[in-house]
């Protein structure tokens, strides 16, 4: 990536922002014509991979089966910015303010029952908190059709790359006309964007 | 895709997401390494292509000049289904309400100034419909560089398939318990994800 000064170098923040999110776009060559194919799914980071799950036949497996090269991408829109917030004639400062973080690895299909039933746990524990529902287990055997049915998949991180747009790039001027801008709008969010334009400002702003 | 309930065959469904939503994810494969890559991306969807801007420098436009195979996705998920809203012991019935569109192409470079003024300009009206800035035209000498340095890529559209998933699957029952679940949570956007499973359920429920 060009912009370096968006990268977050730091694994703990990109597992956290991973953790938070539920959803994300998986990305691999798939089957016989070597298109790439994007498609979006839920996941839940659990021990340095992300696992999914699907159904056993289908594009995901097939391809995957064929190049279990892979990449995903979970991303997160914080704030639009627009123009004039800091320029009332140019339409180019208009940018969003977001998270991103990319995983690259190659995916493999899980069979241990155990580990399976450990992956849809943690996805069930992110996604439906309250619980309700029997808890996941290999040896239920409620569960043990479901288990065998269902394909779990999982991708395990080779690298991973966190771009975190807060403004980081502007000029200190122009960092002040977005905070009150986004003062100004205050729309749900707007506050904990401009929470983190400041966190993420660079040290050589921060004493101006 | 192996579930064809959820698929949308309408056009004119699909375009109207697209309209709708500004960012998605670009996939194509990258580069030297042939490994896949996935760049979430705002875009504007128009004259039935899929307009992108970025630096002319870079993951994008290296890749897609060695390969300009792509398919670009764009997502959004309506409501969490919980797992209780229907069954009280089984995990299995979680899932997502959600719309996604995926579209198939190759993706040019456009060059002609006045095809990047007018993609850039739709993208504004898209993300900044109160204006606030001069109209983006390539005879504005104050926007000549800018548009001189930025790039535009067009992904043309030889294939778009939607995946527009609200219960299609489910027996009258559990559809009914589903909408039920969903009028006591009460969420921002249950309302309109229950309209959504209304209209989506199969011909065949809609007279019991």
């Amino acid at each position: 990536m060009r912009r370096q000064e968006f990268e977050v170098s730091e694994k703990a923040e990109c597992e956290a922002f991973l953790r938070e999110k539920n959803d994300g776009v998986l990305t691999f060559i798939g089957g016989e014509d070597g298109w790439p194919r994007a498609v979006p799914l839920n996941y839940v980071y659990l021990d340095d991979a992300v696992y999914f799950h699907g159904s056993k036949q289908g594009e995901k497996m097939n391809g995957l089966a064929a190049d279990p090269r892979a990449e995903f991408v979970a991303y997160e829109a914080h704030a639009f910015i627009p123009s004039h917030f800091s320029d009332p004639y140019l339409a180019c400062p208009a940018t969003v303010f977001f998270r991103s973080v990319r995983i690259r690895g190659t995916v493999e299909q899980v069979e241990d029952a155990a580990e399976k039933a450990a992956a849809l746990g943690a996805l069930m524990a992110n996604m439906q908190p309250e619980g309700g529902h029997a808890p996941i287990d290999a040896a239920d055997p409620k569960y043990t059709s479901s288990l065998r049915g269902v394909s779990v998949l999982r991708l395990d991180a080779a690298k991973m790359t966190g771009k975190f747009k807060f403004g980081q790039n502007l000029s200190a001027k122009r960092r002040e006309q977005v905070l009150h801008g986004l003062a100004n709008r205050d729309r749900p969010g707007d506050a904990d964007t401009a929470n983190r334009v400041r966190e993420h400002a660079p040290e050589i702003d921060r004493s101006t």
